[in-house]
């Protein structure tokens, strides 16, 4: 049984080092994968995106233990959430969102038997002091229903932006990542046919992809590329990125830098005139 | 048996992943483990101090391989000490000080023996030729005496700053962390009482925290709150931090940022008038 | 048996983990080192480099996964190679160059067997979907020729710049690490006699340590030093890194800053009169 890492912490302190010396002196040799620990400082939202698109890959029985947690130490509460496959741990602040409106069921336990936490328990750091613990735990076979009682109800944050108006699609940036590739919230989107996709995010929509225009901070780009390379070096291009969402990316360089774009920023995909196009 | 790694070496560069392949030929399947590699370049005093705070959350039995080494091939020595639970390995630089201030008794032993170094040794990368085949030669049982002779007398940094005067604590900053948050040298702090804290580090001194003040490069904290949701979104606090030391955070934002505070700045904490607060 | 990646990922995504989360779902419990997933983006040559250099430090049977891949979803390969003791998986574009000179024999076959792919391949992200997949398979005893049918011939770079002309050798800067210590083509070099190194680029040849001169960017560089610490703090010096190149540093500082250095730049080793001081 592995667990899977995803915080806010980063790379620099000696936060997650903590979080593993923990998890090996409960479990010891359990497996540790980092998911990533460069979440945006307190950015639920954006690690909840995160967690979604990564959970799929990695097999069933896989801990989860996100730690982005702005209220440490406030009233929100530490759950453990199972569903048929996964077993994620995380402040009940909304991370787990996305990532769940997957699954039809799930059981959510609070993380309240001090038996389970370390013997001190800080007001800062419950990443070490209860998460790390709870997960360890679980790595080693206890139950669900010995960490605390039923959790009702757990916070949900609201979704990403996708609006479908005739055959305008509006979405939202979601994520910008290392090579500077801007991912949407417009998804999923999978081709289904040569020059043909289909966005599945609201109802099934086809998208025709050579006449389909993205539309961006002021800038225009016509088309849907297969990959990367279909567009020259250094030219911007629209493409379905890796976990099915519209990306807007240039060949070899960063959209982000190009096209001075920040998360939050409005997107608008016209889907093209696929009726005309079978007429044809 | 785990090793846990903490060096200065960053990740941008091949310098870990090859020292975890030849710990990984020597020992094959032992666990490592990353605390950090974010020290500061060559800052000995600064990974001495993460080091105190990281250890005692690693189960016993923990190699510690830690190389912040401005002095390689130089005639400082790598070395390697044995506590009373834990095994460290480094350069006698001063960098094992903090951490071993918390036992009584250790056993120091040089690392000359070249039986257990790679065949050839540089003169820049002892992490690799001299520090990783160590840690991994005791992950699988080598033992201490077969490295080398006693080494007597280990270097030792100044202990950090604080001092108490009548009602006046005085520290430093030690460390500013990922989320801006600042830590000082003013620890070890920890609640007895609802608004009372027993400050630990040189005598035992209470500190009552509603009316206590923390000074720090001309800006004035009131208080000692117990988390950073005691405080508005935005807003200075001071709190006891998750390693024990006073620290001073912004809820939600850089402390560091907003107080423009380095390393090595000076801190007061006027304690409070606690006989008062025991009168009323 | 296990697994070290390079990547030009970066940390800050969900990339890396999502590789690492397939390879425990095929390869359960194998081990997987990160060398750097810091590589400049889409830099194949340096990467070919950093991989030339780490390979050695790990034990035989290691899987190489390198992905530094600016081709994606065009027409490269993707391709497993094997040498007597190593096996890599990467993309055919020169990204395994350097280190597969070091072997007279190996042997290269095409990931094409859609069996040993994720059931669904991306056009954007060959990492997750196939090189992840290979390296898990091979981990787990799958051999060479199931994957695809062998592949003739491979991408070779150029060979990092090192000419030698009487007794005056020219290079580049090849890479600057995190300490800012600037690493040369100029190798490999070993002391074979006190004062004096033996150059094996191209030839056997002679360099007298003392009297040898480094130039760099305007720079003259008197001597090839031991070690960092035969300069004083601050100054610059030239010695023989830990991978047998020529660097230059700065003791305790950065001689990238100092020197104002770029990858390419040009370095000229003037290598001293060895007869002259044989005669003496």
């Amino acid at each position: 049984m592995q667990i899977a890492m995803m915080t806010d912490f980063g790379l620099d302190d000696i936060y997650v080092g903590v979080m593993k010396g923990v998890i090996h002196g409960i479990a010891p040799g359990t497996p540790v994968i980092d998911i990533t620990h460069q979440i945006d400082r307190q950015n639920v939202r954006q690690a909840a995106f995160a967690l979604r698109n990564a959970c799929a890959y990695f097999p069933a029985g896989t801990i989860f233990l996100v730690v982005v947690d702005p209220g440490v130490g406030s009233t929100r509460k530490p759950i453990v959430v199972q569903t048929n496959g996964y077993t994620f741990v995380a402040p009940d602040n909304g991370v787990l969102s996305y990532a769940l409106a997957q699954f039809s069921q799930y059981t959510v336990v609070e993380l309240s038997n001090p038996a389970y936490h370390l013997p001190e328990v800080s007001n800062t750091f419950h990443g070490r002091d209860i998460f790390a613990p709870a997960a360890a735990h679980l790595a080693v076979g206890v139950r669900l229903d010995a960490f605390g009682p039923a959790h009702d109800k757990i916070v949900q944050l609201p979704p990403l932006e996708l609006t479908i108006a005739d055959r305008l699609v509006r979405g939202e940036v979601v994520h910008i990542d290392h090579f500077g590739n801007i991912t949407t919230s417009i998804g999923h989107l999978r081709w289904n046919a040569p020059e043909r996709l289909i966005l599945s995010g609201v109802a099934d929509m086809p998208v025709l992809a050579p006449s389909a225009v993205v539309t961006l901070n002021g800038h225009r780009v016509p088309g849907i590329r297969l990959s990367y390379s279909e567009a020259l070096r250094g030219d911007v291009l629209a493409l379905v990125g890796s976990s099915g969402y519209l990306e807007i990316a240039v060949n070899q360089g960063s959209a982000a830098e190009r096209l001075d774009v920040s998360i939050g920023d409005r997107v608008e995909l016209q889907v093209g005139d696929v009726n005309a196009a079978i007429r044809d």
